[in-house]
């Protein structure tokens, strides 16, 4: 017990990130203790009857008592809120975190809420479709990158807190890399903003349609349309914070995407083959790469037709 | 032996399609004999190695003596080519069909060049993104859909080939539907062709940024990301095809789809957070009806992250 790297955590908000977290950290004897605090009731019942807790409490203040470690684990928009509510019950020298799709921002209202913590913003680059207390498991960070946006401090203290806190994550199984938060959320619109944006609008204009029905889409989705589904079943309220935070860097890379389709559609009217076939064979080296890195499975159709 | 429902079979292109078919076929014992051709050397050479077919051959008109059911498995754009090239050998009476992801049109160029054979387009909404003749499984059709598109041709030696060709596509496991080719095209232009658009363009976009590197894209591709790639792997001739032959469907779909991501545009760009959050939690909805419709593993993250 006298070895864990943070004697006690709190978490913020526990759904599939902040459960995730849990079972991780809890797993890797990297703490002791487990406060947890929820804003919402039926999550703290749920919370309880999973044993994810020592302490369950509404208010954030309460469950940060004495913790070495604070977890942020709300939706991007209620951060801020969730930083001053956790004020008053902050341990000075403790370190607090948050693991939001958007940084920017969110060392500056962490900082002004809780100024004898070390605030060091950061980001899980894993999840699911899933939310909620039950859909955490263990093995999220697993081979996953975690991204830090430390703020410009360069005293030692904090310069250990960082290094405690990589350790951690290291300890859940995750990679760490430092960043700057502007850059953090241009390369998140890249890889998965933009990505959510598309998901979700694609499922919406299928829906939409009247020459062909849902029934068709839901069917015949086999063919490429499910995939998307997948993306586009993930959190409301956390990817509407997502949109409205990091709006000048989704826009950005919206406008070279909707750019390159125009371009696409020219060249389908047109019936420009050669340069369809080009695109096409050069997007398949990509994938070659994203597997090659260890962040998919080389199995067809994402190993979903394997049996048993 | 004797209760095969085509004795003998002729696969013309041998990749992932025209492979599984053969092992479907074969296991369920629909056919005895299964002739093959392919006019690529190392594919045919393949062919040979894995033990598909009784006889394998450069040409279609080759293969497709005494065959009852010839199944032509090339890339769409060389449908035609490849009817007008086993024309020669086909038996008077057998069922000529097809595999294209576009129907429009393959119909009136089949039975050009094949008029006394029974000619029934069609098109399973099955596959992975993987191609040639290693790609194949007998299991890639089971509890998927075939679409078949038959021709105005109310004689009823038509009508039974119709049914014999519905229950062979059953003995492969697969439910068939009958279809319009027209809204064939549009349903695939949605479920199907647009999706495919859209994945080949996100990636080619990520991949063309100067802000954020190829290696950052790849790293944090978890996110979101890496679903897209998926499907911008898949066979870049057959999708090329796909798209100069159903231009007008994919435009018209393309055009819907563009309208819609501009309006989600303007939404984020002026902060209209409840219009976002309408569109995420309806498409939600969608993910869990392709599930209960059984077209979709209900596992997290299409159960990729299983264990073993």
């Amino acid at each position: 017990m006298t070895n864990a790297l943070y004697p006690r955590m709190a978490v913020i908000g526990c759904g599939l990130i902040g459960s995730s977290i849990i079972h991780a950290a809890r797993g890797a004897g990297l703490v002791n203790e487990v406060w947890v605090a929820d804003a919402d009731d039926r999550t703290r019942a749920r919370i309880a009857e999973l044993g994810l807790a020592d302490a369950i409490f509404a208010h954030a203040a309460d469950a940060v008592v004495d913790a070495d470690l604070v977890v942020l684990a709300t939706p991007p928009l209620s951060l801020a809120d969730a930083a001053k509510a956790a004020a008053r019950g902050l341990k000075p020298g403790a370190t607090l975190t948050d693991v939001g799709s958007v940084k920017g921002g969110v060392g500056a209202a962490l900082s002004a809420a809780a100024p004898d913590c070390h605030v060091i913003p950061g980001h899980p680059i894993a999840g699911t479709e899933r939310s909620g207390p039950d859909a955490g498991f263990a093995s999220l960070f697993e081979n996953r990158w975690v991204i830090l946006c430390p703020l410009e401090r360069p005293d030692p203290a904090y310069a250990s807190a960082i290094q405690r806190l990589s350790q951690f994550w290291a300890g859940l199984g995750a990679k760490v890399e430092l960043m700057d938060d502007k850059h953090h959320d241009l390369v998140l619109a890249v890889t998965s903003h933009l990505p959510h944006l598309i998901a979700y609008n694609i499922v919406g204009t299928a829906a939409d349609l009247e020459q062909v029905t849902q029934g068709e889409v839901i069917k015949f989705s086999a063919s490429g349309f499910r995939d998307f589904t997948r993306i586009a079943a993930s959190d409301p309220t956390m990817w509407r914070d997502v949109f409205l935070m990091n709006k000048d860097a989704v826009l950005e890379i919206l406008g070279r995407f909707t750019e390159d389709l125009q371009a696409l559609s020219r060249a389908i009217r047109w019936g420009e083959g050669d340069r369809l076939y080009e695109l096409f064979a050069r997007t398949r080296e990509i994938r070659r790469s994203v597997i090659a890195a260890g962040q998919e499975t080389p199995e067809p159709n994402f190993g979903r037709d394997r049996k048993g």
